[in-house]
């Protein structure tokens, strides 16, 4: 038998945490050595999350001050911005797939805009790899940081950086408008994730300031070859997981719906969680629901020269713990969809 | 005492006819005479709908062709298409508040392409209403056939036509992302409609090929005195009422968000129903929830020379039987807001 | 036109309160005099509620003690307890409606045991009537103070007394298991109530010693003429609104459940808001939504010697605000319905 | 490589059908070879259900007599009552594990009245054992037909089974109340299952002639030796999977819940998917949803000598697939664990 890879997961309170937590008890290679969550240190998981109930055996929540890396191969950021890289850069020796927004952004001044704060350690930018995964691959087996993307720009980008880089269409007047679950407000206490505020009802937020909107335009800048501003507006929707975009693109010239699936389908055709879906079929979060998966397609627009790209993934796997498995087995060597094979659950 | 409207609702099995009826109960002018639903006469109302258990007094269904048509004031057509214009085409005497797409359209042709069959009363075409109440007061009172737009127009048309007839937007390359509940579907029994395959999940419906498109199409080239061709992508959100319409459109040479927003303070500064929020504040379908309220606001958009206009209604209120009650006020010289009075449901 | 009744809300951002003024905003005689909210004092209504958005003209929030009670006809109470008659008892003139537990326990020892607090002004008590308003109509007229029950109780007691009071039942053994939207819980910010925590899932909570309990078992023994002591397991469901009890109860000698419906039958036929159900047909919340009707019916148990009764009500109207009006318009001569003959909202 | 188990799936286009399929996916020693479907024969997965949209390469559904049962080792009958023993009693050579209701009762008579019909194979049901797991591990390794639990017998009889059998509570007076989510009423369609009729709602259904009673009763009967009569009431929640059953019992003479409790302590201490929760801490289907695992746990009653049982699975899996799986892997000597290691999903 292999010797295991002995994971901390810092911030192991929160939805994306714990959704990590779930799949690491199934990854065959990974033994979970340390979980930190400072507010409820002490306590076991099952106190702290239901679905863990049966799983009394987890490591207890412990201060991220106590744990003793030495002996850890690599440490999950799934702690706020901030909070995040300042942890993380004290701590050598583990691999770290950050699962927070602290690494994302090349450029400190640009975080600092969005996020309000002076980045805590702009030394360690350099060596981050921005991990969605499947554009990726040549740079995660030799990162010793990875920067997951946020879920919002999992799915945006996957959706339309082959578009891009295939010039089949015009980066400017990129339209995202995306609807997500309420666990991606994450679990911290506030009156607007009530049940009864969310449930029965739909509504956009963050309209033309959220923060996901300068990574999606600094990889899209970086593929375009010039400055992209994009369009982005996310909505509430009253389901747990789940996160869907739906896109408008202006072609290229000469350039129709069809091309940008014959790019879709030549980009992704061996994807093992890329999905391009057959003509027609409308990609819907339900697919993908505790998934790594992701669904995609297009559509021509009825606004002449524009067409519609489709996207759904869940906001906790693909979009935020499964990719973190996902570019920890790619920079370990292990097979990529290790501990992910585990099909949607539906209804 | 004044007399009452003695008002007759065909297909009062469906959830508008439903909804209509409920409205109906509390309206101080309104006596239910009849109420048809050819597959379940004989049944009462509180047979087919939960919510109507404590009004046992309620008219029994019966069908259709069973109402004495004499003495009635108003129909209300609840029905499905092309059986709607059918059985209204027969119906003398009364006037008549269609709910279904039968009267919308005024090109019988486009009906046809749109629709698949030929219209079943072509020649009444011509007297019927587009009953968008804020912008047909002039033609309501004096009208025979009030045609209710469907919900997706409704939301989508008050907050364009306003910016269209001020020349403020292009009409071109209006881009409505749109989001509904389920009663939105009806009460006919399909798979995809089932509580497992609709709840925790979120998907586009009719993409490209919605029927309320060419409505949306007809009144926005109407005001802008040439064609106009919209993109309209409407997406099934789990919940049960309230529908969301985010708008993207290029502004006019010169012109801001900020115009926009005072065209709508302009436009709809006395209107009771239609309300512009202030500044900031994102349209929410909990605004509206059960009331025939319409809220609508205008962001700047990220991307240079747009802006977003976001408006949510009720659907099967203001998108459907409280806007016909809405337009039946006018024809009949009542207040237009009488029964409507109620503030919405939350939570 | 008569002089309107002038009301105080106090505690108007909690979701009893908002409903209130929701009802409150449609009744023919009240005037909205003062809304009073400590912790969100000078913001409007539509600032703190999406509901009341288009309703601007609603009072401002103010704190409780710059309310000039002069000229107030009758105040709200939809605080928290020990706050609730805290309050309330420096409050001379206006009549009260209390919608928090602090008056509904006749016994200040029993209070104090489940509260965990002294009671605030237990000199009070006495001039309190329990407002469930079916059973008090003798008192209510002169009430100076009515304390409006809690939920659960308002619809096990309208399950129960009927049958204690005619002996039908045996009081022991009586086990009331009930089921609650999330709105129960209040607009408090808690990790339990998180949509993401609470949505797709269902779990018992207060087993053994829910604060509605005492209030059941001081109602029943009073008609019992004994103690009674109950067993009460309240779940927590995914829903805004809604409550249903379905009771297990032990029949007298030779009792049936036909015996029972002819109690309900004949205490309740002339209720504008209490409906035995025809026989067979279950009770659901769907039935009540948004509305001050309560739906019950009677059914035998397969246990030889037992029956089930099961009732629903919406937990906010007639389990609270819409009651609390029922009651005001009792203790002001008006009609008991007044203001409250909205019809359910389905779906 | 060992030789993998060659399954055939019948009736795949229903919730449980699907369930198994989505299980047997990652179970390491099962190859699905054969999927049927009767209505729906010629389909792929992936078009009859949204989360095979991934997994192109499932054998296509066929009608169930194309199925060449040569070479197959087990066959999963996913079908409607009746229809199942039907098909099943023509088939020889492969085992059967079989998820509908016929073979559940070992008496034909009794299935008869609850059933409605003949049963169509009597002569296989004394070889048939009745598979709660927990409790059959003896007869499982030899049986070749497996008869699943119902889902609420499965949650019930794990929480009752132990106590009667070292009688610790009355056979008599059991009251069970469950809550199911809504998959549990099968994918066909009814008005009664769409969304709006579901959401924002609840009810009981099957008010005292549920057909999982008889099953109850057989083998609480079983274990009592002497006839036991249940009182039950399911209700329908708006949630996609999860059963949780709340039982209220009468204490053996002198007997304690704590009694209880070190009953399951000692009964379930060992076991992979049974967990006795810590005292006072309430079950809840979030803890178990999407996996094997069921979580229980004991109450006193305020009711002198009685006591609260209440357990939490989920439907589709320990109640249906999943215990299928189960004890497919005892029928063959494999790991009873095997392929049902992923822990819940939530939120």
């Amino acid at each position: 038998m292999t010797t295991p890879l002995r994971i901390a997961v810092l911030g192991a309170s929160g939805y994306t945490g714990a959704d990590l937590v779930r799949l690491a008890l199934t990854h065959p290679r990974i033994e979970i050595a340390a979980l930190s969550a400072n507010a409820k240190a002490g306590q076991t998981m099952a106190q702290v999350w239901p679905h863990f109930a049966a799983y009394p055996s987890l490591p207890k929540l412990c201060k991220a001050d106590e744990i003793d890396f030495t002996g850890i191969d690599v440490v999950f950021g799934c702690l706020p911005h901030a909070a995040s890289a300042e942890l993380l850069s004290q701590i050598e020796g583990p691999k770290i797939v950050d699962l927070s927004a602290d690494f994302r952004l090349k450029d400190a001044a640009t975080y600092a805009d969005w996020y309000g704060n002076a980045h805590p350690a702009p030394q360690l930018l350099p060596e981050a790899v921005y991990g969605l995964t499947e554009f990726a691959r040549d740079t995660l087996p030799t990162a010793r940081i990875a920067a997951c993307p946020g879920c919002y720009p999992t799915a945006a980008l996957l959706a339309l950086l082959p578009l891009v880089e295939r010039g089949l269409i015009s980066p400017d007047r990129i339209t995202i408008n995306a609807l997500s679950g309420v666990s991606g407000a994450g679990r911290s206490v506030k009156e607007a994730n009530l049940f009864p505020e969310v449930a029965e009802a739909v509504h956009p937020y963050g309209i033309g300031k959220h923060r996901h909107m300068p990574e999606m335009e600094q990889e899209l800048s970086s593929r375009a070859g010039r400055e992209v501003i994009i369009s982005f507006t996310p909505h509430l929707v009253p389901m747990n997981r789940g996160e869907l975009a739906t896109i408008v693109v202006d072609l290229a010239d000469d350039r129709t719906a069809a091309d940008l699936r014959a790019a879709f389908d030549a980009r992704y055709a061996g994807e093992p969680f890329v999905h391009l879906l057959p003509e027609g079929v409308a990609p819907a979060t339900r697919m993908v629901r505790g998934s790594n998966h992701v669904v995609l397609n297009v559509f021509a627009d009825r606004v002449p020269g524009r067409a519609l790209v489709i996207v759904a993934i869940d906001n906790l796997v693909k979009g935020s713990s499964g990719q973190a498995i996902q570019n920890m087995n790619l920079m370990f060597g292990l097979p990529e969809t290790m501990g992910l094979e585990a099909a949607p659950l539906f209804p």
